[in-house]
């Protein structure tokens, strides 16, 4: 990757930081337990892909960086409140993420939900009181909001436990996707076109990139788990596929899904390929997405 | 009460019932438990004090009732999301509400957490999608944000949640209750007058009002709870008070709650006088507050 592009991931991982650490609440500050379970949930690592999409998207349209700081925050908000409930012992019962304890147990599980929730009600907060354009900030609020709820992440999220024990038809599998983890990434490519004030046609290209780009995510998600399990759980592919576990390698094979995931990587690259060098930071992040080992 | 107020009432409810009705998921499409869940949640009955607080208020201002409804929808929805996570086990463990199962209990733990997720994401969706000026949708959006999270709502959930157990001085019990129910309360009344263009000064002196009222209706809860426990438990009021149980009555004595109580009523009535007829249907909601039997 060439030097300007790290260049540029880092110094946007170090906008996101600083704006995550304004926007969470005093830790000093009562209720103490709360506000503590709230940063350790946000500050606990992570990748950051969804602030990363955010800036990149932004970049594409000639925004500064600045005007694309509040979104970076907020997707990133909601994608750590995502991950506190889905952790939870009632959902998919997690004890460790990122190689620490998870919110609950580090907490408690009353403090998890609570935290969860407020780091939900943080995220639009960031947004509704922004240094932006009245505009921008509800068109920003409301891409949220869809992209979060019952119609997205939250509805998503209802569909992979309803098909728990339940094998899956490929389109199944990709309109779960396409809510649980698909919606959020489209929000992030959009809300950063939005800060660039893109017009309707270009937030429409956008919005076919980011779809594959949430696909393709999903795709590497799953081939890693299956190489994952080879290596460490002595566990080949074609057990996890019989295993009526819906996954893309178990309804594709692996060759399949890593013929999917080329052809995704095609499709983004020739639809960045009309924006030029202003894309390539968007380029890039979809590149890791299809080539990422963990 | 005279006509008029009651036909208020009666029509604002029915407004709230429509708005809500409007809002929520189709039951039919997928995923149907997820959308059964927040459905069971929010038109399960219910005072709906909330979004005749949003009505009267903006009725003061003279606003029509359809310039109220979505922010009417918002309180609620966010009202019905924090009972349903506040019921669940690691939270407060209710297993009825209104005379019926708890979410998760008529359902399950997980769909009662995403439910309330999704609720929380419909409020803003709500708002933030309202046939209203952008300003407007913003202030409203803002003014929940605020409400719902560690500043109000959410906050005071985990100052009581902090408190189990712990004796609570008369400051410390009026501040918890002032986020935990009384920020949403406040909200209320802003909303509405919000949506009536009132001026700084009157959304100020409105503010004081709904202040009174958050502590009002605390109060009038607490001493409800005496009530209903000397009767139906043949527990003593002395006998809550001297539980280490920090509430209103077990703090300043029954007498002491109840004289608290006619302060209130007389300031809040005060405070409505300067705004004259306009000012009768919130009138009414504050005199039921102070005097309502359940």
């Amino acid at each position: 990757m060439p030097r300007d592009l790290s260049g540029d991931a880092a110094r946007w991982s170090a906008r996101t930081e600083a704006s995550l650490l304004a926007a969470l609440p005093d830790p000093a500050l009562a209720p103490q337990r709360l506000h503590a379970a709230m940063r350790y949930a946000v500050l606990g690592g992570g990748k950051r892909m969804r602030p990363q999409l955010v800036y990149a998207a932004g970049r594409l349209l000639g925004a500064p960086d600045e005007r694309m700081d509040a979104a970076a925050a907020a997707v990133e908000l909601i994608h750590a409140y995502s991950l506190v409930h889905d952790d939870l012992p009632a959902m998919d019962d997690d004890a460790l993420r990122r190689g620490r304890p998870t919110v609950h147990v580090a907490f408690d599980e009353a403090t998890a939900i609570l935290a969860g929730d407020a780091l939900q009600t943080l995220a639009f907060h960031v947004l509704l009181n922004a240094p932006a354009p009245a505009e921008l900030r509800l068109a920003w609020a409301a891409t949220l909001a869809e992209a979060s709820g019952v119609a997205g992440m939250c509805g998503g999220q209802a569909l992979d436990i309803d098909a728990t024990g339940q094998a899956q038809s490929l389109q199944q599998l990709q309109h779960m996707h396409g809510l649980k983890t698909g919606a959020l990434i489209r929000a992030s490519v959009r809300m950063g076109a939005l800060a660039g004030g893109a017009e309707p046609v270009t937030l429409q290209q956008l919005d076919a990139f980011a779809t594959d780009l949430g696909v393709a995510f999903q795709v590497r998600d799953d081939i890693l788990d299956v190489e994952a399990s080879s290596e460490q759980l002595g566990k080949t592919a074609g057990k996890d596929a019989a295993n009526d576990k819906s996954t893309y390698p178990a309804l594709l094979g692996m060759d399949g899904a890593r013929g999917t995931l080329t052809e995704l990587a095609g499709r983004m690259q020739a639809a960045l390929a009309p924006f030029g060098e202003r894309a390539a930071p968007l380029a890039a992040l979809a590149r890791q997405a299809v080539e990422r080992v963990h």
